[in-house]
């Protein structure tokens, strides 16, 4: 019996996703959560995108596997309401159900969609939302920046963006990657890949800030990706303006299984 | 010499906008941050709205008086930069400029337009935006609410939903009272008014909350307005659902003037 959670969380206050002795972590706050609610001791999550420090997220996924003899039918609304009535404000559960047969929260995902806001005006620099946007001293070149975002797209090396681990790939597959205005005329970035090594969402906007408040022409960041190692000329951008925003899984069993699949090799096979 | 200054600020942390001893609040902060970086010690604001402990602002707007020999060459983006540096991140300066004549920031603003913010299904609850939009248990139906909110539009006497003052007037002219959905889906009350009394926009939130949730019939609204007595089945709204969002001003001198002329006169013969 496996249960799927979509939550949410301001990351403000925790030190990132994963458990740490004696740190809170969204992942030990909700396991916490769920061993007093369900009284499983021991609950252990996987998650779909292990976010660091300071990062936010709207649209986390996890599962939980639960004995099989559980009952279904209890894993309902009351579940919901029951663990965001201990859970911390800063963190909410928005949905609870029994997943899908085949469903792995992070192996089945087939992408992940994380927005980066940033305030690059003064007026646009909001007391209520500084939590979650980035404020930026000067003004950002939109149609610089997504100049410069389009060589990144596709199926392509970011060694050059991402924090090296040892024996892990760093090939990935960049299905999104541009800038609008939201209706305030904050500045949003929308990154979506089927997956991410570490840092790569901050450091590939580290890289467009710089072109965007014209440091850098928009020619580099293509250049930086090609170089294929880690430029100590791009900064990783703050933790506070990223949000996890949406996890995309296939729509059938058949997907779930096969993405599983597919997703497991490669983590093994790299 | 006449100084406009435009802030936003996130009323969590702050005990309303007046100063009071001993107690962080906004005016109190802004007016200590003035006094360091204009060298005035005492400098006093006059603002247009004065929110009450808890409440946001994205556009309160006040003046402050200097000695007529100040250059006003100074007071420009420079001025604006030096009292975000001090001032702390939860109130920002968003504009700084010499007033135009007759500019009164209380007097001469024609309105002054409020939001309140309500989440009102699980999903919408967001804890990056906590802080700000009120969560609610049931669901609100806004037709049902819009319709209660129309016999409250215009001039009328608002005393059922005004904390009373001794001489004070409770007449006001709402302008606009209306509910509609943001891209979220989060509900957001639009309330504008020449003017509000102590209360009023929290009383009228929370009159039409239960109107929404199916507590009370769209009628009730009107009912209660027309019996003009504090009504205690009238439960006053959080205050963290509420933010000033923007001040209206006459567009020029005359007006100005004028407006400033209109409204002192009401206030000291009501």
């Amino acid at each position: 019996m496996r249960l799927r959670i979509d939550l949410s969380y301001d990351g403000t206050d925790f030190r990132g996703w994963a458990t740490q002795p004696g740190l809170r972590t969204v992942q030990g706050t909700l396991e916490a959560a769920l061993a007093t609610v369900l009284r499983v001791p021991g609950a252990r999550v996987v998650c779909a995108g292990r976010t660091d420090t300071g990062v936010h997220a709207r649209g986390q996924v996890v599962h939980l596997d639960l004995p099989d003899d559980t009952d279904e039918a209890a894993y309902d609304e009351r579940l919901r309401r029951r663990l965001n009535g201990i859970l911390p404000p800063d963190v909410r559960v928005r949905r609870v159900a029994p997943a899908d047969d085949g469903f792995d929260a992070r192996f089945s995902a087939v992408w992940r969609r994380y927005a980066y806001r940033v305030a690059d005006r003064p007026e646009l620099v909001d007391p209520l939302t500084r939590g979650h946007v980035l404020a930026w001293q000067r003004p950002l070149d939109l149609d610089a920046v997504n100049a410069a975002c389009e060589p990144l797209l596709g199926l392509q090396d970011f060694a050059s963006f991402c924090k090296q681990r040892e024996g892990a790939t760093t090939v990935r597959t960049l299905l999104d990657l541009a800038w609008s205005r939201d209706e305030a005329g904050v500045a949003v970035a929308t990154v979506r890949a089927d997956a991410f090594c570490h840092h790569m969402v901050r450091s590939l906007v580290g890289c467009l800030l710089a072109v965007g408040d014209g440091r850098r022409a928009p020619g580099w960041a293509g250049e930086v990706l090609a170089a294929a190692v880690r430029d100590p000329a791009v900064a990783v951008a703050p933790a506070h303006g990223l949000t996890l925003e949406e996890v995309g899984y296939p729509a059938d069993v058949a997907g779930l299984v096969e993405q599983a699949a597919r997703a497991r090799s490669r983590r093994e096979t790299t």
